[in-house]
């Protein structure tokens, strides 16, 4: 479909691409030659793929690889690498070919041949999982673009507090009109804009094609004009031009704003008669298409093969950084904050991390304070904060309300970047991007604020964050009907559940301060995923429990008060709902019904468990599961003869009160419930 | 906290507030502070909500609806009214009062009076099943000048399809520096500019000020660039100015382009100390600042009462529409395409959809045909879409991928909105909205498609049809695992799981051509929230079921083939994995083993047949789940004693066999737990 406008891409492409090629040849030009073969064998072997990207954007990336970027292929690990983020994903080739063209390890001809296949390092797009130089995982668009707002952040403030002689390296992104397209990139790069990050440069494929036909069916904005609109320097080049790329790159490095390099391309470059077409996208090139292209670039070798002198200096290149590797690890073998900047790195806690936390549940077991979980994670930060710098707050406009600043901290502002509270403003997407970008450097343990319904606005860069193991901390405040007046919009419902099915999301709800305490403890301890603390605007009394050493709420679920007699039956809760089965467990005690109470702040934590303590907790006696949220999942906990006490549709706008009464989640409820089992 | 730049905010703000007050007094600011009064009153009463937007803006709505808004007030369902978005929702109270001073039915001062409690039409944000004249829900930000892309767009396709003398109206939008700042409006705003949607205007609330604190601590971007960068006409006013704004306006109503006025405002007018602030923006001004503004403004009367000399007025302006609707009546009453018109806005099916549905599945029970479910959608379509002229269709940049275009449709494009198939562009969320939009504005069935997985940029959007009831159709291809090498960011997971935990979402997975041509009836005449059709990127067999006239997926699940001998298994699985299930049902009848196969293409439907009925299809004998998704949720109907077959993590890059293969979801991993079970 959109063939006419597709064809009329072709042609002007074709035009435009003879007369690129009848350019004098230049150094260049024969090197990018062999990201396009290598992705084009690379393709045509899987027989699946997206070739257009790295033919089109092949020369921007050579020269960028080649002359500018600071990096050293014999150390994917470098702290002070510049960071490349491909957020184009779907053209992996190009990132692959490149890894493999300057010398990295695991990545092989035989990588290479493997692009696509099952327990291959070059899956269909990069994932951070499969090899060392792969900086995040990307493939869904505007992540990439958006998460490097926080790689730039992490950046800036890390060198606000190590110093420059330790800390200066810069972020380059790699992106599509579909990254431009997406939402997020409107969030994040206004905030990078808004900050100032200037050692971020996003290297714009502006190729005019997307998967529909040409990009003036759907997209007739102004990028450039958008970008200068948040702050950022911005210029438009051809992107075929080694000189003008060269240029760019120059402008780039000396600009106090963030760069968009908008590079004119042709999709699919080299190809005969499918350049400039959407075909090139997402497709192979076909073999005599693939072979065309390969004659029209004079590229003789054979499939997989690069010939020496080509290797060669796309080597040298890969060795370039070797030289200011050794120059970085001597400054820091001399510095006196060697030790401190290794910890922040390997993000381990510093030994006043356990005194705090310590500290923190010894005033909880002694005040039992009756406050809403998210003000007990107000007091939870002001403990742990002030001696783990690596903490970075923020929150998405909803400071007050998440409970997320602590004065110590001070605010990151535009050109000063030691303050470690970042506003975010109304924009909980790229916040999230940016909690990962900031986790995925390295350095940096950030956590970000906003209500919990929102997290419907995060939920890309959270999925993302689980697949690529990023440690963000998600602060989810106004966590169900509790929250009150503000009605059915924002009432969370099916969010526990939705983020419970999630793999490799930590959820935890607590039930009142000193879960609330144990759970940040978790989050601080968890470092191979993001963590999502769901917490109420409501208060509750602190619960009945025992408040020795242990931290009861890092086994997923446990006892808060037994049966008085016999367990006649189980209640289970999680976070507010608690005090419901506490106040439901006194009103049957008096009436001589024994019931034991569960608390289960997490349901992954609990599942991990062995089988013999997961009965201890849930019980042989009916259980009744409450849960101001859908029931949807709690079956796994109650089995077939459990009843739920919850929500079985949205919210309504009114008190607090009145809500939990009108929608039946009350101790009386409980009470009847279990009654109705005995 | 960021007291300092919220204390700047103040002082500059109440030295204007001082200068606008100093102003001759005009009948706008009369009416207007009628708006004011009203909305202190019903914050206060509440002892919650917002003040500080409806007393900034009133001056603007006052203008708006006492001058160019085309409404009649004894009739909110006239279908040729400009539709009004309060897309800052959690201004409630500034429509409220709008709605009660021009006359509406249903907002008398009691209803004002209870603002934001159990049962009241005045909840806490705008809730559209609350009252007919409030066009959408509103209150996540973002979602509102989003969805009026929807909105204006319908009325550009109503008036194609009808005339203009039977539909000329206008979308207008009051919305907030949080509305700017959500991606969303990026994705939407672009779409908008695109299409050249120019009976659209954004009234902006420049206020400057977010809850924590003044915007310049976060919110430095130029949106009036951005717009004009979108193909908008952009301009700025004081929004304490009725002839600045009554001129504004006029200009909006000549533009060719959409339009933004951006209205600097000062947040809280009125309040002698606090205007200007933050804390104006979602606590009551309380007893003394709200007496105080009253003072200020002028305004003697007591709480919730409004002087006859200013009701008068107002009520005539909410008259001004009747002489325009007597004149629609008319001219529709006259009109040959009257029934055409009365049919397409209450969504009724034509005579000849039946037929066509009939013929498709007469189709596919002739033919069986082995395609994937996304192919079988496309034929649905192709039967659907010619007979029915209100169907509206699109992708985000999928097309080709989705099957979504029907060669009939022809493409909506900038000035020429006959044709029925929109180029979204890679903005997902946007598309969501516009759904929204158009299914909300009413006369108009759309649906949008993109990858399942990239629901999540969706998701907002999606819970917001469905607490709204709207019959948005979302077409989600490339379901699962299945889709192959393009891998883990991909590969859809735990999103099943998570829209069947959402309320009112009707969630669709067809297993074959036929039950996906069910799906498709079940869309056409679901009107009353959100559809999901969940389709395959690959190809799968016809089921051996049963072809005669019944749709077998509207009733959620049921047997496709029953067991051979004694029943001693049911497998159940839904779309793709149903041929799995088949398969090892013959691997097992082999060995003399009988087992059912279920088909659940919906839990939601099945849900709500009866005990007997769900009991026929899941079985006494033990249950075996096969979904290739995550298994949260499925013990619903597995129960204790069940298997789940599916995924236990994220996926993985390689061709769509060796996935199913490697995480074990085949029939001989299959036929092993049913005899595990024996």
């Amino acid at each position: 479909m959109a063939s006419s406008s597709d064809h009329a891409s072709n042609e002007l492409a074709l035009a435009r691409q003879k007369e690129v090629l009848a350019r004098p040849m230049t150094e260049t030009r024969m090197l990018a030659n062999a990201v396009r073969a290598l992705s084009i064998d690379g393709v045509e072997a899987a027989k699946n793929g997206h070739p257009g990207m790295p033919l089109g954007m092949a020369d921007v990336a050579t020269v960028l690889w080649t002359k500018f970027m600071k990096y050293d292929a014999a150390d994917p690990h470098w702290a002070d690498r510049d960071r490349f983020i491909l957020s184009a994903g779907h053209g992996s080739m190009l990132l692959y070919s490149l890894l493999h063209l300057t010398g990295y390890e695991n990545m092989s001809i035989n990588d290479l041949k493997a692009f696509r296949t099952l327990g291959s390092t070059t899956a269909g797009h990069p994932e951070r999982h499969e090899h060392p130089a792969i900086e995040m995982t990307t493939g869904p668009l505007g992540q990439g673009i958006s998460t490097a707002t926080g790689f730039a952040l992490a950046e800036k403030m890390l060198a606000a507090r190590f110093g420059k002689s330790l800390v200066d390296h810069r972020t380059w992104v790699i992106a599509s009109d579909g990254d431009m397209m997406e939402g997020v990139s409107h969030e994040a790069c206004a905030i990078a804009g808004h900050l100032a990050l200037n050692k971020l440069t996003v290297l714009y494929d502006d190729n005019s094609i997307s998967i529909d036909g040409g990009t003036e069916i759907a997209m007739t904005d102004d990028v450039v004009k958008r970008f200068i609109g948040y702050g950022w320097a911005a210029r438009r080049i051809d992107g075929h031009d080694p000189a003008a790329i060269e240029d760019a790159i120059k402008w780039a490095m000396r600009s106090r704003k963030p760069t968009l390099i908008a590079c004119k391309t042709i999709i699919g470059f080299g190809a005969p008669h499918k350049a400039g077409t959407s075909g090139t996208h997402g497709s192979p090139l076909g073999t005599d298409e693939a072979a065309g292209a390969k004659a029209l670039l004079g590229w003789t070798a054979p499939p997989f093969t690069v010939p020496e002198d080509i290797l060669t200096p796309w080597r040298a290149a890969g060795a370039k950084g070797a030289a200011p590797r050794r120059a970085w690890l001597k400054r820091m073998a001399s510095s006196n904050r060697r030790a401190e900047f290794d910890a922040a790195m390997a993000s381990e806690l510093p030994a006043a991390y356990a005194d705090a936390m310590d500290g923190l549940r010894a005033k909880i077991a002694e005040t039992k304070p009756n406050i809403a979980t998210r003000q007990a994670s107000q007091m939870a930060l002001e403990a742990i904060v002030p001696v783990v710098p690596e903490m970075v707050g923020g929150s998405a406009d909803l400071t007050p309300s998440n409970n997320t600043f602590v004065k110590s901290m001070g605010t990151c502002v535009p050109g000063d970047y030691a303050g470690r509270y970042v506003h975010y403003g109304v924009r909980e997407h790229g916040m999230a991007t940016t909690l990962n970008g900031l986790a995925l450097h390295g350095g940096i343990i950030p956590y970000g604020g906003t209500f919990f319904v929102f997290s419907d606005y995060c939920r890309p860069a959270i999925r993302l964050a689980a697949i690529s193991k990023a440690r963000s901390i998600f602060v989810l405040t106004h966590d169900s009907i509790g929250l009150g007046a503000d009605g059915p919009t924002h009432q969370p419902i099916e969010h526990l559940a939705s983020f419970r099915a999630m793999p490799n999301v930590l959820v935890l709800r607590p039930g009142d301060a000193m879960e609330t305490a144990e759970c940040w403890d978790i989050a601080m301890h968890h470092k191979d995923g993001p963590v999502l603390l769901v917490l109420s605007r409501q208060a509750m009394p602190a619960l009945p429990r025992d408040h020795g050493a242990e931290n009861l709420s890092a086994r997923g679920g446990y006892i808060v008060k037994g049966a008085t007699g016999a367990r006649r039956a189980t209640l289970i809760a999680t976070g507010s709902e608690v005090s419901i089965a506490i106040k439901a467990q006194a009103m049957l005690a008096a009436e001589g019904i024994g019931v034991a109470v569960a608390s289960v702040p997490s349901f992954e934590l609990l599942a991990r468990q062995d089988h013999g303590y997961r009965m201890e907790v849930l019980g042989e006696a009916p259980r009744i599961g409450i849960e101001a949220a859908s029931g949807f999942g709690w079956e796994r906990l109650l089995g077939d003869s459990g009843t739920f006490i919850g929500m079985h549709g949205f919210g309504a706008s009114a008190p607090e009160a009145d809500l939990y009464k009108h929608f039946g989640i009350t101790p009386e409820a409980t009470v009847a419930a279990v009654k109705a089992k005995l």
